[in-house]
């Protein structure tokens, strides 16, 4: 009786979120990273985000097997089995007691032992958490579709650091995105040393040219949404192109639309002030962004938390 | 006395280093950022290092304007006064009890309220610690001076991030930090797009060319050691260009150093596994390391941590 009274009062509050960190589950608030972690330090780190829609994981198989890809890229060990990451944030999940969850897994580099500077002497640590579904845009810019800015902020070139492993290197994005932010849009693409649009903060691009849609190939984050759009889309006979884009291209298109895991299929209906074709939702961006939803009851995709 | 014993009790232990986070001082292996903070899940981020050696900041009043110059360009607000920032860090210095240190102080984002993506709408947040001085460089490598090298891991360019505001974006120098440490070098530097050499994890680097004392430009960090370094030699006479630096051209230097606040002036005396001039620590090197360390005592340079 006594116990139990004393597990209510210091019972966590795990509503708003739950978070995996050193060994223990606490509640997103008091999720942390130490400070000298090199993750926060240097920000040697990688991640990966899975949804979680009506109860069921979208497409675990692929984001764990990036988060695992990039992490062996960038040579950092979460020291985690596949299976005791799945169990990690399932149990974050149900913890959070989400049926429309933003799943992220991180691991950082950690820190060496005192004095070396050697990453490879490093402890690596991981970490993960579940929070409330994040959408990229708000109820209103999905309906009437974003407003995008071409920022001529470059984005990193893959020469520096690898953007198919996911990072946390979004200085050009934050500066993009601020600048869009004051120009009166809702959202920004970033373009590469040769001016063609590339990516932006959390999202691919596609661009429907001449009846083809096409996605930038290079320079950009390998999106597991990207890649379901354009398996929706070929099946479909939609035809696509993954090559370079230019902010020309872009703005001349008769539909353009972002891909993303918080949001799916996520239309733009300007840029740069003017209106994308008729400056409307147009009809492939529509079956597709239906195509993407549908697809979270497909068994192949899908895998139930409860499971 | 009873309070006193509870004090004892749970009096921290600072000996390793104290850190400022939140409004409060925590030894530092207590300190962490929480881990929604867009400082750590997008590097959204600046910092700066000031050194204490013999109970005195080496050049305080500039490492502190860089800092704000550093926020302000990446529209961070520390919300402290320059009399405010110097208070806490001379604080974490006092409480860690050190003659020797290193000291950061750090600007992130915060985060904005949930379910906004608008960096303007965060709270930044103000972090400090002090820690025993780092050197970038051991005993032994100092003094036979740092065998570097030349990596093809381009650094991040300044059209995607400024490389004059000092950020956390090191993912280029810790994997051209790991290939050098594979080939058996010490550290590393990086070139730019057209293969010149431009810096380094945490330092900035010199080369003797023809009796000229050449250091990068563009591209890089402004360092302050770097500044020190270019004063001190223009007073003893020696001619200085701050310019591109092609690998051939340092790999040809007579003698060649990095600067650095963990460390200042740091011997180079091979390149890719090949004798820089002689191969030893050379004059003009050895006349500014000295002249780095004299310059400590220098009341111009110079802030007592208990003034």
């Amino acid at each position: 009786m006594r116990q139990n009274a004393r597990m209510n009062a210091t019972s966590p509050d795990f509503s708003k979120g739950a978070a995996w960190q050193r060994g223990e589950y606490v509640p997103i608030a008091q999720a942390s990273v130490t400070m000298t972690d090199w993750g926060f330090l240097r920000s040697d780190a990688t991640y990966d985000v899975v949804t979680v829609w009506d109860g069921a994981f979208f497409r675990l198989d692929a984001h764990l097997e990036r988060f695992l890809r990039s992490c062996a890229r960038f040579r950092l060990d979460p020291g985690k089995s596949p299976r005791e990451i799945i169990d990690i944030l399932t149990h974050c999940v149900r913890l959070a007691g989400l049926r429309q969850s933003y799943v992220e897994m991180i691991c950082t580099r950690g820190q060496p032992p005192w004095g070396s500077r050697d990453p490879r002497q490093a402890a690596n640590q991981f970490f993960a958490f579940a929070v409330p579904y994040v959408w990229i845009a708000d109820e209103e810019q999905r309906r009437r579709g974003l407003h995008v800015a071409v920022s001529d902020v470059q984005r990193i070139p893959a020469a520096s650091v690898d953007p198919t492993a996911k990072n946390y290197h979004w200085n050009d994005l934050t500066m993009g995105l601020l600048g869009a932010l004051d120009a009166g849009a809702d959202t920004v693409l970033l373009t590469d040393a040769g001016g063609n649009v590339v990516e932006g903060p959390g999202f691919n691009v596609f661009a429907l040219c001449g009846g083809t849609l096409v996605t930038p190939k290079d320079g950009v984050l390998e999106g597991i949404t990207r890649r379901t759009v354009l398996e929706l889309a070929r099946v479909r006979g939609i035809v696509v192109a993954e090559r370079t884009l230019s902010a020309a291209e872009l703005r001349g298109a008769s539909e353009a639309f972002l891909s993303s895991s918080g949001g799916g299929v996520l239309p733009v209906t300007r840029v740069d002030g003017q209106p994308v074709g008729s400056g409307v939702v147009g009809p492939v961006t529509t079956t597709l962004l239906q195509a993407y939803w549908d697809a979270h009851r497909d068994p192949r995709y899908s895998t139930p938390v409860e499971g």
